[in-house]
């Protein structure tokens, strides 16, 4: 199992406009082969910070999931209202 | 429920000596009433990156784990090895 956590900072009155594109991005993700799971979560102290928390089988899922075409769409949309940190992947120690 | 991601990074030569009081912190804490999840994660592009992903559920739970004896111990014996980031707190979205 691999864990990915991705950041990104959503841009001033451009929040609801985001949200929109991730509900669609973890709807159509959570149904993709080798995704264990995919949610994303909120900053409590700054709504616009948001991040995606996933785990995925093997580093081929995560990859496999780079090239589905709601990820390639979605990412692309979401380009024009957040900026991305950098995406960290981990596996699990305990 | 709560999220929270807190990241630290482990100095040079030490991170044996980390992983150890992690592993003790992380045994003590899933023990605690609120806890949900609790675990440690080790970036796969620097072993000396490590994340806690946690999950409560609700600010009290959280509040009463940063008090408790086995927190405050391993927590203070950690700081000597590590440098720890800005502990994120969120709420899930979806």
């Amino acid at each position: 199992m691999i864990k990915v956590i991705a950041r990104s900072v959503i841009k001033e009155n451009h929040l609801t406009d985001a949200l929109s594109l991730y509900k669609l991005l973890v709807a159509e993700t959570v149904k993709e082969q080798g995704c264990i799971s995919y949610e994303l979560f909120q900053e409590l102290d700054d709504p616009n910070n948001l991040t995606l928390v996933e785990e995925w089988d093997d580093m081929d899922a995560l990859k496999r999931h780079t090239q589905t075409s709601h990820f390639v769409t979605l990412v692309e949309k979401l380009a024009a209202y957040e900026k991305e940190l950098p995406v960290l992947i981990y596996k699990k120690l305990f």
